[in-house]
Order: structure tokens, then C-alpha cells, then sequence
């Protein structure tokens, strides 16, 4: 049993994007014993998506297509198919129902340009309620899936529909039950080299993980039938994964945002936050949660040295003794954020995200931190690697992650 | 003219390994107009490789083959090109030349297995002598390249062979020329009808679209051999897309960072921002650029009233008779930012980012803006579609775009 995959956009073959959708796809499609046998890149060219469907159709037991679904020109993926399928394309009231739903919940109404993507080969079985998603019969009745571009669908139909689809058909009538872990501090090799084996002997169970920077995201798998051993084994598996990458793991299914304003909210704690290097993206992360005004007061991006004295009180005597890139100053922010802001938490992040402004001593990517309770405050400095995003993404993680090993146990502070 | 890139290994098909080699060939070879139509991604298997090969033969006018050089017993890459060819596989002793130089640099001796590699189709072309690439010729002379999977060894082969001998034989000295605007405020389709048949009746010229939320960015280019005329065809096409697109073009190749951040430097000006419902994303885009520290002094991100009243000086009166998502709010939040951080211009930012908190009189996405000079300040109201991610994007970008417009126009605040 032998799946293909074919990956259709003109923004992969100008190289102008990177293709990620076939790489999940496969990570996750492996590990069950669902062999992909080649990935196939073709532009939005009808003859190159015709010719390379025609050639999966003979010989792969099962095809995915990702891309070309959208409602621009260039996107023709379901008229090809159609084409190739010797299908009549004809307006599916349900997808155009599906659009007109998700585009309300968007607060769009539905464009004419749009309706467009309800234009499917008659008998396409639609996959989901939220986007254009489909599948087609091939021969013997070889599953087809058309899948959009966009990662966070294709990624979520591959799991939700592709997935029970082919175990489905191909024997095991069973169920994938899976859980995530978000990694942070280690790279993507190490993270493979301390899960080696993890799975096995493990009925039905895998292991696959993949970079979403800064993290490196786990997911654990169990193939089975019956849910509480399924279960079982899953407990088995994340509790090994957690011994293996220690601290590292800072969260599962949620992101740290989630894992930390919930806990926040339900201590009733409020935060302040002072940022350097980070610029905002610590703030930017906390609010991306709805309803963060419960437990996020203010941020204070402290760019320059007379903003982190005005807005902080750093001292002058620190800064010049210690510089803007210090525990002393990271201490500093941490309690004038706390202080002025008259809330339980400050946290601060100061330090050189780079590409200038580093030095034998300080070199590019030093960060502190800062994290300020009723009790004391505790400070650290870290070193990142990578360029200025990388190093900006960096501490702000890291900053979250103090955050969250804090809400666990307040020593986290006092202890330091 | 239309070439095919084979990319071949286990950890590649097994979605272990993420395929970047192909991506940065086309990324070479597109802006030189050579075309690549596929890409096939296999595992180490002698069948998949050689019909993917032979496939690539029959169609392609020139192939460009990763991986599988290796010395380890899975590494068939070169075995089976010989196979294809119908060529016998002898050892090389310029290969062993070039090993036992290359091992010896690294102070290890050449050892048996690792001689495997100097073992080539007859006939085959060394491309370098510090790795095992190597090329072959097709039907009609075609080449095919065979190039090790190690990204840094694969792209120097691009670089340092493939490109030139490719632009040797292919000799149409053409090359491409692009340029990118950044469209914000319209939807994808809009962009597409609004710029439909643009390139029609220019040689060479093709248009390209992709949304990159909340922009819209749309590619100019155009093939041919003639710079000079290649740039007035780009001009001239630029020219009508801005005009068909009107003021949401917000930028060309660089971003509303790099544009704004630029001419802020050039003017000695020093920006404060005050962020409500972006939360950070403002200064997190700002400090995205390398110096930002030179304009950006300081960003406040005042989630609560309070934190209005006591780091803005917002006026509780306003906020009582106004509330904190009005005109009159981010006026003075930009006001006082500007004031309290004696900057130039004071930036601010205050809406409803959902999904809660929205009213009939102000929906969820309605967001104030404020931008304030030493002459005077403007605000005013916006409404924004989508998620809450959505809404905090645009309101981001649209700051940004404030800033472009009045360091323009001063009058875009005097004037207001």
C-alpha cells in the first residue's frame, strides 16, 4: 500500500515558498504504516496537475493534492480534476452554504470571485464545514483528497478527515488518538536522538515531530481500537516523552499564551510587562488570547535608556555600572513594572536580538530576564543563537516559559 | 525550456527531514528564467528513482538530481543513474583523488567503504573536486546533474555549476526582473479582477499574486534579454498597477518597517506608540528592523483604562463621555505618548479586537487611530473584518501605513 502526494502552487515552484504541507502530511502518514511512495511538485499549470494526477491515479492506491482550491485565476486544481476525472464541474450548494457560514463568522458576506470555489466535480465528497476541501473516487475506488494550501487546514483535514479515511480502507479499522507537546531549548536532532525508540513496543503507537520556531512540536500517536488501552498507552508515551525532554516541554495542545492566561485568570493575578530587545511580541502573544484584559494591565516597550528610567526607574548608577543588558537592570524592569503598574507580576526581557550592539562580552543573542513577585524578584541571563527574529521569537518564548514554570511554583521566585 | 528536480532519500519521503534543496535551486534558477515544471521527491529505492529519472529524461530539458551520493549501503543515487543510462559503473580515480584530498584535510584517511563514492556511469563529468557530484548527458545532450544532498555542498554546485552551464547552453542571455507591491485593504480576488490582463500585450511580462495577511503582494516580472528595456516594461506596468490599485499599494519590496523606519531615520525623527488592542504587534513590527532602536523610543502598551490615565494622561472625562475606543481617546493617547516621551510624533491605537466587547454603535473590529506631530493631531475611526488576529493585523499595518502617509505628506495630520 503506496500513497502519492502531489503539491500544486506556482509559489513552490519559483521556490518563492516552501513546501511544508507534503513534509506533515508524510510525518504523520508514516508512522501509521502509510507509506508514501513520491511527492510530485507542480505549478498552477493545468497540463503539469493533469499529468502528474493521471500518473498518481496509476499507480498510487491513494493520492493527496494540496493547493490550487483558492478563489483566484491561477487556482484551477478542481477544474483540472475534473477534467481528469471526466467529471462535469457543477456549483455544490453545500460548499457555497460552507463558505457562506465561515464568511459570516468572519463578518464577510460572500463575493461573487469567491463563490467560485464551490465549483466542484460532480459526486465530490466534501470534508469539512470550513473550507474547500474534497474527495474524489479513483480507480477500484482509490481515495483522492484535495486538500487546501493554507497549513492550518491542510494540516487539521489531514488529521481529522485523510487520516481515519486510509486507516479506514487500508485494514485497520481503527482510530488514531493523539497529543501534542511543544518542546522549547532544544533542536529539532536532539529532540529526534532523546525520542528514539520512545514507541517501541508500544502497540499501535509513533512518535513524530516537526519545528514550528522556537518550538519543536511532538506529536504522539496511538493506532487502536479500544479507547481507554489506546489511552492508556498515550499516558505511557507522554509521560516517558516529558522524562526524556525535562523542562523543555512548556506545553501540550495549547501554546504557552493559553497554558499561562488560564492559570493567571483563575489566580485572579495581574501582570505587567517590560520589554527591550522583545519590542512588544511578549505583549503581542499575551493579547492574541480573547479576554487577556483579565489578567494583562500594560506592557512597557523600553527601547531607550531614558524610557527605562522614566517609565521603570532603572537607576542611572545601574545602567552605567551594570548596562541596559544586565541582570541588575533585567531585576530592575521586573519590580518597576510590578511597582508602577500596581500588579501581582512583572516580567521583564532586556538584552541584543542582534545584528549590531554585540561585544566579546555581551555577544548578539545574550537576553535577560526578569520576574518580579510580592516576594523578591528573580533574574537570569540566557544566549540565543540565530538572527534578529530568531532571537527576538527566542525570548519571548523563554519569557513565557518563566511565566509558566512561576504559575507552577512560586519558588520558581522566592527559591531563586 | 523546462527542467525537472529529482530529490531522493528516506528521510526526505518519511517527512523526517524537510526538503530545502529543491527550493533553493528554483529559487536560483527561476529569476534567470529558467523554468522548472516538477519536482519529485523519492525515497532511496532503485525503482522510484530510476522511473522518476527516466520520466524526467523523456520530458525535460535539463534535470537536476539531490541526494544519495552518500557512502552508506542506501546511497544508490549513482548506481541507478547508470542503470538508466545504460552505462557501466567504474571507479573513478579522479573521484579517489578528490576524496583522499578531501579526508585527508580533514586529517582522516580514505577508507574502503567510503571509496564507494568514487564508483560513477562511465562517461560522467566531475562538477568539483571537493565533493561526489557529478554530470551526465541525456537524449540530445541534455544535462543531468547529480548533486549530494548536503545542503551546503548542493547549493554551492547551483551556484558554482548548474547556473552557469545551464545559462551556457540555454544561452538566451535572459534574465528575469521583478518587483513586488504590498497592497493592504483589498481582498486577493479584488486584487486579481483589478489587475486582470495587466501583462497582456508586454513581452516577457508576467503577474503574480499571494496574500501575505493583511497584505496582498503582487509580483511584477519580466523575461528578456535587454536590462533597459526590461526596466520600462517593469515601469511601465508598475505604473498602471498602482494606478488600477490606487493608495492601498503601502509598499514595494521593502515593508512598512523598512519604508517607514528608513525615512524616520533620514529625518531625525523619534516615534513614541501607544497600543490598546494590538497589543505589542506595532512595536514587535518597528523593532523587527535591525537599528530600530535610532527612531523608536519607547511603545506603551496600555491594555486598562488606568493604564491610559496614568501613562497617556488620558483624561477620565473622555473616557467616561467617549469610552476608550473613540475618536477622542486616540487622539490623546497619541498626544500623550508624544508629549510624555518628548518624541516627534506619537503614534496610537485603540479598538475592539474581539470576539468580545463589541456593541451596535461599535461593532467588534472597530478600531481609532491617532497620529500626532508637533502641529496638531488626527484621529479616526476604522472597521475591520475577521478573527481577532485578523483585526489586530490590520490595525497594525494600518498604523504603519499612517506613518507612510504623513511622512509623505505632513498635511496628512496638519491637513486632517
Amino acid at each position: 500500500m503506496r500513497g502519492e502526494i502531489i503539491c500544486i502552487g506556482d509559489e513552490l515552484i519559483s521556490g518563492r515558498v516552501g513546501e511544508g504541507n507534503a513534509r506533515y502530511a508524510m510525518s504523520r502518514l508514516h508512522p501509521l504504516g502509510l507509506t508514501v511512495g513520491a511527492v510530485v511538485i507542480v505549478g498552477d499549470n493545468a497540463q503539469d496537475i493533469a499529468f502528474a494526477l493521471r500518473q498518481a491515479l496509476g499507480r498510487a492506491d491513494f493520492v493527496i493534492c494540496c493547493g490550487g482550491l483558492g478563489a483566484t485565476d491561477d487556482d484551477i486544481t478542481a477544474r483540472t480534476a475534473a477534467e481528469v476525472f471526466g467529471l462535469a464541474l457543477t456549483e455544490s450548494q453545500r460548499m457555497v452554504a460552507n463558505l457562506r457560514r465561515c464568511f459570516q463568522a468572519m463578518g464577510l458576506e460572500l463575493r461573487a470571485e469567491t463563490r467560485k470555489m464551490a465549483w466542484l466535480p460532480d459526486g465530490a465528497e466534501i470534508l469539512c464545514a470550513t473550507c474547500a476541501g474534497f474527495k474524489l473516487s479513483g480507480p477500484d475506488g482509490r481515495p483522492v483528497f484535495f486538500l487546501p494550501g493554507v497549513p492550518r487546514e491542510m494540516r487539521r483535514l489531514i488529521d481529522e478527515s485523510v487520516l481515519p479515511a486510509l486507516l479506514g480502507r487500508f485494514g485497520h479499522d481503527a482510530a488514531v488518538l493523539s497529543r501534542k507537546l511543544r518542546v522549547f531549548g532544544l533542536e529539532e536532532a536532539e529532540v529526534g536522538l532523546r525520542l528514539e525508540g520512545l514507541a517501541q513496543g508500544v502497540a499501535g503507537a509513533s512518535v513524530g515531530f516537526y519545528p514550528v520556531f522556537p518550538e519543536v512540536q511532538v506529536q504522539l500517536s496511538v493506532l487502536g481500537q479500544d479507547r481507554p488501552t489506546m489511552e492508556d498507552a498515550l499516558d505511557g508515551l507522554e509521560g516517558r516523552a516529558r522524562q526524556l525532554l525535562g523542562d523543555h516541554v512548556v506545553g501540550g495542545d495549547d501554546g504557552l499564551e493559553e497554558a499561562v492566561g488560564r492559570v493567571l485568570r483563575a489566580r485572579g493575578l495581574r501582570l505587567a510587562v517590560a520589554e527591550s530587545c522583545t519590542g512588544g511580541l511578549i505583549g503581542h502573544r499575551l493579547t492574541s488570547r480573547p479576554g487577556s484584559s483579565d489578567y494583562f494591565d500594560r506592557g512597557l516597550i523600553v527601547y531607550s535608556n531614558q524610557a527605562k528610567q522614566e517609565l521603570l526607574g532603572v537607576t542611572a548608577d545601574s545602567l552605567e555600572r551594570h548596562g541596559a543588558v544586565s541582570a541588575q537592570c533585567a531585576a530592575e524592569m521586573a519590580q518597576g513594572a510590578r511597582q508602577r503598574a500596581a500588579a501581582d507580576l512583572g516580567l521583564a526581557v532586556t538584552g541584543i536580538a542582534g545584528p549590531g550592539g554585540g561585544s566579546d562580552e555581551k555577544p548578539v543573542g545574550t537576553v535577560f530576564f526578569g520576574l518580579a513577585d510580592s516576594q523578591g524578584v528573580r533574574s537570569q541571563g540566557y544566549l540565543f543563537r540565530g538572527g534578529r527574529a530568531m532571537i527576538k521569537a527566542q525570548a519571548a518564548e523563554n519569557a513565557l516559559d518563566w511565566l509558566r514554570r512561576y504559575l507552577a511554583d512560586d519558588a520558581f521566585v522566592r527559591g531563586a
